[in-house]
């Protein structure tokens, strides 16, 4: 295991935060990536976590990403929020548009928060927990680059588009899926490619529009959405939220307008929140949450079954003392990058 | 094609009305019914049309359903509307909640209708189109019976639990796609067994946990998700949404507290609708239906690509001067259930 590197979670927020603001990247928005980058780490995300930083300091450097930005928040509607990223990452938007979601889901039941031009590179759950977490079921859309081909098509046009949803909870951490629209994520595909393996059928066609399980072919093709036309449709309704609904753009235009950096493409996403006291008569309230592990119970009592998110969880438990890993590769290229920036 | 008997839209309406009417449904609930049933007839949906009268007769039969109910409107929250249903059925519940969701989505931006105490024997579709027709986009989830096991389990727990969504188009009819969360629906699975005919694989697990292709063996064990977890864990959220949240019953409830008639399963229901014009900047307004056509338009350029909602709107052009067809045996079973009623 010399190949790999052990770090405490301090040393990932640590070195992120560093990394970051060698490059220029302001303290506020340093700070919300730093801790998304570790929340990453700390789950055992590690395509979303310090994997990640190359990337962020790649689109700060071309300057595709605006790393002073402050976003903007806009009271749209009773119950719209917007917050405009102003062309900075999302995480520093994500984090300033929470309070005002939740207090709006509560105050009118349901509320949704729109992030425009942000630049997102982070898993998706990050939106939702929180909000599950202040006692709220919340969904979240957000499109990325035209990878996956829609039903029935062979070319890439939709994004990898995923799906969060959070369930709130009672003495347990809320119930979470972020989950890709496509039958796989863009980077399992690369990590085929880059161990030479061949990918799992109805991953992917080739430019020829031909099934491949070459992770080359499939790259130069399109990926295919989870589930056939089912999940295409649900990858349709992520780029219409997400494009369209927030007034920013779908998938196919985000790579029109991106610079090829390696970086996060800019774009918008929908998050919604919902507060279940408002969703039943006075006087009802009590049990929602309880009548919801009662459904729990019931998944679990099957063998071979576990609730979504459990996996992450049960890493938050270890590697608050344990820390983690990363490849010693990943860890030379952030010690350099500390080194190549312009503090 | 003697073993089919043409009728026309006219006739469906005017059958289901005679039928409904004949056993005691009441004048509303019969009318809201037979504008549901006939606009499955009118868009093909064969399998949720004049097949599905005999079962709600049987409901009404049995005394399962209150066919007299007057569902009861209740504001929950600035953004939130109840209908309790009354145990009645559910198209005359969802009529009533229509348009003060769709001023509450105008006036909040957001907004959720929750249907409680209602039996649904219905596509889902008919819950968004019309508020597509409104020019909000809009969501719907319902769960059933206990059809489906949990990913990794092999019992049947969810509901066949559908998600529709529409969105608003300019000159066209709106996007909509109505899909179960389970790899097929339930009734695909007994046309299959009715015609001797084995499924398609991935459809349905045996009572020994193995996946089978024999139909009757598929309906003693349990019917699996789409996409996998994927689709397993989307099926957990419908359960969450239209049972917890609601707060009325998940698909295990509903079927231990059904009588077996054959009929709906009585539950709750969650349709929340968002207006696009608030969801952007005032002045941002203009350009997003367009801009969603554009995206349309880049689905529909690659070949062998049609968008969901599309065969629907097709018989839609045909149905109404040519008419339908149904199989001699329904006709006849419809006609004696005007016989049977007691009026």
């Amino acid at each position: 295991m010399s190949d790999l590197v052990s770090m405490s979670l301090e040393d990932v927020h640590g070195l992120t935060t560093r990394i970051l603001l060698a490059h220029g990247v302001s303290q506020e928005q340093t700070r919300a990536i730093a801790n998304t980058v570790t929340n990453a780490e700390r789950d055992d995300c590690k395509s979303h976590g310090l994997f990640r930083v190359p990337g962020y300091v790649k689109s700060v450097v071309s300057g595709k990403v605006d790393c002073s930005a402050v976003p903007e928040i806009r009271d749209l509607a009773p119950g719209v929020i917007q917050v405009d990223g102003k062309h900075g990452f999302s995480p520093l938007a994500l984090e300033m548009g929470r309070a005002p979601l939740v207090e709006r889901a509560r105050s009118q039941g349901i509320a949704a928060l729109a992030i425009i031009n942000a630049h997102h590179f982070a898993a998706l759950w990050p939106e939702v927990e929180p909000l599950a977490e202040e006692g709220l079921a919340a969904f979240a859309f957000v499109d990325s680059f035209s990878y996956v081909a829609p039903a029935g098509g062979t070319k890439p046009l939709y994004g990898t588009n995923p799906i969060a949803f959070a369930w709130p909870r009672e003495n347990h951490p809320p119930l979470v899926f972020d989950q890709a629209t496509s039958a796989s994520a863009r980077g399992e595909i690369q990590i085929h490619l880059r161990d030479g393996k061949p990918l799992p059928q109805g991953w992917a066609i080739g430019p020829d529009g031909q099934p491949t399980t070459d992770p080359e072919t499939a790259l130069a093709g399109a990926q295919l959405p989870f589930g056939g036309y089912k999940g295409a449709a649900l990858s349709l309704m992520v780029e219409l939220l997400a494009g369209a609904l927030v007034g920013d753009v779908f998938s196919f235009e985000a790579t029109a307008r991106d610079n090829q950096d390696g970086g996060p493409p800019e774009g918008g996403e929908l998050i919604i929140a919902i507060d279940p006291s408002r969703c039943v008569a006075s006087g009802k309230q009590t049990g929602q949450l309880a009548r919801a592990e009662a459904l729990f119970a019931q998944v679990l009592d099957q063998d071979g079954t576990r609730l979504p998110s459990d996996r992450r969880y049960q890493a938050r438990l270890r590697t608050p003392t344990e820390g983690i890993t990363i490849p010693t590769s990943l860890h030379e290229t952030l010690q350099q990058l500390i080194g190549t920036g312009h503090p």
